[in-house]
């Protein structure tokens, strides 16, 4: 199964996409969408649902997961990267999107939730098996995300198995 | 001119159009697109930006109006409402969209920065010349915004024309 992972932000929205075939993962492919405060709301807002449907039609990913971020002292904050993520769930919203919290994410890749971003990215590349650490960061978080969807469906699956 | 006039929220995308020949404004349309809790969120993303991509189909506006929100106490109700406004805005993106506070929307609409929202629906009536006032809410304010931007780019005319 292909899994489209996202992080979403204003300035940068990584995305990442993973294939699973039983517990084995494998990368297919990363990125970020980049923009900056020179171009319009609206251009930006624009640039990053057409990358994200751009990456849909290109992997056709089965399903897709994001990650849900609440910020708790900066509404201004909140307010921006809520506006990226609105069209990012947008770009996915033909295939089911799952919602996932920091720390089922941290969890599911790293084991603990309160892991450091340093050892999500190390734990990215090693259950990705790739040489390197993807970057940036936003791509890795994306990839994080895929691979905790994949674990939790995984796991709604045993959990359907089992009496 | 016809304008567009959105005021975004996930629960209520109220929205309204406006034509304007010199000083004078017309109601053209206006409605509210609402979803609730019990829908997924991408579905409630999918049908405010599908809805307000056919009120742009409709009615071609020339440019559009958004009012420019901040939360500085509630940073969930931000990031909810910063989803809805994303692809609101995505939906206005072909056209050039103009943000304004909504101390500057009610010195358009009412004369001063501070009127509540019985004075900016009243008025809204009065300056549309509408038999009642535009119900719901979220569609007068939509209306408001539209008038705010359509004053707006007269007093930028303005401002070119004199030295």
């Amino acid at each position: 199964m292909i899994i489209l992972g996202i992080d979403p932000g204003l300035a940068n929205t990584g995305w990442g996409v993973i294939e699973t075939s039983g517990s084995r993962f494998r990368c297919v492919a990363y990125g970020c969408v980049r923009s900056d405060g020179t171009m319009s709301l609206p251009a930006r807002l624009m640039r990053i649902h057409e990358s994200l449907c751009g990456v849909v039609d290109r992997y056709r990913p089965a399903e897709a997961a994001v990650e849900s971020v609440y910020f708790s002292n900066n509404a201004k904050t909140a307010f921006a990267t809520g506006q990226a993520r609105g069209v990012a769930i947008l770009a996915a919203s033909g295939i089911p999107v799952g919602e996932y919290g920091p720390g089922e994410i941290k969890l599911a890749v790293v084991g603990t939730g309160d892991a450091d971003k340093h050892q999500v990215q190390y734990m990215v590349r090693v259950v990705l098996g790739l040489d390197d650490e993807p970057k940036p960061d936003h791509a890795a978080d994306a990839l994080a995300a895929a691979i905790c969807h994949a674990n939790a469906r995984s796991g709604a699956r045993l959990a359907r198995v089992a009496p």
